[in-house]
């Protein structure tokens, strides 16, 4: 994929963020990488929806400088980066303020999952990461916090979990493009919304059981993964990256 | 019917629901069975609502053998056929994953009948399946699942009770036909909805008095209901065969 | 206003209920009456709203006798017709199943006055009424269904509280016409959401005090109400019976 | 900005109050001020959205005098005005009785700050006045509730907290304009709502970190903000006037 294209899918991403109706005003960022040159496109600082365009997107490298563009990149830039820098497999990652997702962060509890539809697209609990210490904040907030997700997949795969809960902030989905990071965080969103109204009728709800879980999510992302549809079929939703996406 | 006639009915159906804003992506699928021939046609896995012609419906047999279309079928197909051999006077099924009634499944509680908006609909509470276990989910999980709704029909009438809540998946409905279907399971998900709101204000809320339950259930699907229209009325909400719906 | 312009009128309110999304398929049904003649104006029963027009409408005299008309007229018609009969002063009537209005009547609960949009709107907390006993609902249950709303009023004025909630059922909101009737429901339902977080956020909250309370109300009802604009200025928002609608 | 821009520019912000979907019916008011002539001009009482044209707003002088207008102003022009005088460097005020706001105003709670959401719009909780007495309401309801505002802020600064719960009414917002205000009435709302969820999910929830709080509003707010664009940036949301808006 060029620079160029690259620069219209990850405008094309985060105008999807808007119509799905995730963010108020400008609250949310997408970016995108392409791994053979290290560059990253992001969305830059503070732009209306309504008025974002291609070649407004900002070229930074993976040390955070400007490498192309006249506007000012994401102030969450930072964050981006360390994030490409550690999960070698992501290709887009999307930052949102979405309702639920925030209110677990804030909570500061990891989304438990509860049933097959947080199972089909997420291998276990989205984790929250520890709040930041006053010395992190002063140091380097926006490269802490990337650091604070990193810490939080020292046990698990960033690949099969696609989503983070940062403390008090929330929530970042990556994927394998701009354009699957845009719907994993749409689908955090309400995943995190059905753990909510299942907290107002459970108090404590019981996990989904573990074999449902794995049965679910092999089911869709695993070596043997049958659902959706072959590449050649009209239509069929997929990234074109061999991971399936969709529900059946 | 012809089954080009059902094919164009179950690609309608599947639009429905996503037009009824109770599906997210691609996630719910639609069902429509004739019963002369035994053949049920159902939404192709993982095809986006945006590009869903008739012709994409698979056709399959009750032994989920696929009998006419390109496209793989729906992944929880094996689900519907064991519901089509169970309940005979069933037409249509629809699945999804709406928010209140993945939430009630969750919660792995069955929907208790609490109000009118219930009861003109549904004659009692809305069962949830038990559990499978993990010889079940080994052996078939669609297969099992569908098991697992009609060992919860053992005393219940499907057509009395259209609809289930699977434990820690999230609803499946049924009708008459695929609208009807349909229509059952944005009526699930608006109850739903009313019975959680209900839970936050009184806790444990009283259900609604057994002789209150069986005038309104009866009003509309007795013997002798009344309300609606006769059949010659211009316009009347129904389905054309004899058990009328809508509300008056 | 001739029979005429009543139809129009009642099936315009019918439509501005399904407008303002608090009616799900057909759940829902307004009336107006003529008091000269005595004969009320009311949706038939079961018809879509995409097909509603004024021909559709039926009439019927304060007996329940259809008077003209092809179609049926709601099943809640005997309910309407006892409200008119016991309310002299209310010119429409609005019936809904929306969602939190019906949550406090499932659970039982008069809707408290918690703060001043509902002072705006109503005088004091909306009565829930008793339930039913098996002998009223073997009786008439709709006439019954009347009956116990008109209980709730026997030390209330229907004027100033303009909605009520039937017990396990749902809400009927009047007013001097069947437009001002929508408009209380849809009030109705957003004092009843406004209760419902309020709740959440403080289990039993506060009352509004007493004194604030009447000091709303009769700055928009009381006889030296101020707010909104002389008869005579351009599209105010009024009824033109005098009695002044609209926040300021 | 002369006379006639503050009265489109107010007509604009009532009308955005709307399209952002957080009023009903007329429920909500938007003013500006003029600080050189000192003239502030509102909307008028009960007018409807749809007809709302700049020629119906209504200019009145800081002792609530109508100036220029044929209607008369908003009810709550009073409240508006004390608050002109009592903060010299706001530009504008918007009132509202959004649904989650209200519902904290009524629960008589501070709206606590749970998250960097919050902490990029305002520098700490957002107060709730006390309630009123009953000499303060029988004296002039609408002035004393302006008084009560201005009494939370003794020790706030109301540039830095740009907003307020009025108990058992409903939100104030305020900002450098019209638009800004009825931008921090929209933000107010889903901070609220987002607090609102989150007490759902841990009861009492953790405030944010001291030092992450001051650490996002500065970088949105303080003498170093670096987030958005350079005032000649394309597009760049501010609002012309130092101070920036948006997020990142």
């Amino acid at each position: 994929m060029s620079l160029a294209d690259l620069r219209e899918a990850v405008c094309e991403a985060n105008l999807e963020l808007n119509r799905r109706g995730i963010v108020l005003y400008t609250w949310g960022n997408v970016s995108g990488i392409d791994r053979e040159s290290g560059l990253v496109v992001i969305k830059p600082s503070g732009i209306s929806y309504d008025e974002m365009r291609p070649e407004h997107m900002v070229v930074v490298d993976l040390e955070n400088r400007v490498v192309e563009g006249d506007l000012r990149p994401s102030s969450d830039t930072r964050t981006h980066t360390v994030l490409y820098k550690a999960f070698p497999r992501i290709g887009g990652i999307a930052h949102t303020h979405s309702v639920h997702a925030v209110s677990w962060a804030q909570a500061r509890r990891p989304l438990p999952c509860l049933g097959t539809t947080h199972a089909d697209h997420c291998s276990g609990p989205v984790p929250c990461t520890a709040p930041l210490t006053p010395q992190q904040v002063a140091r380097d907030y926006e490269t802490e916090t990337g650091n604070s997700i990193v810490r939080s997949f020292e046990e698990l795969d960033p690949v099969a979990v696609p989503m983070v809960l940062v403390a008090g902030h929330g929530p970042f989905a990556w994927g394998t493009s701009p354009d699957d990071a845009v719907r994993n965080a749409v689908i955090l969103e309400e995943m995190a919304r059905m753990a909510t109204t299942t907290t107002i009728l459970a108090g404590t709800p019981p996990p989904l059981e573990d074999y449902v879980l794995s049965y679910h999510y092999e089911r869709k992302h695993g070596k043997n993964a049958w659902y959706g549809q072959a590449p050649s079929a009209p239509k069929a939703q997929g990234d074109g990256t061999g991971r399936k996406t969709g529900k059946v």
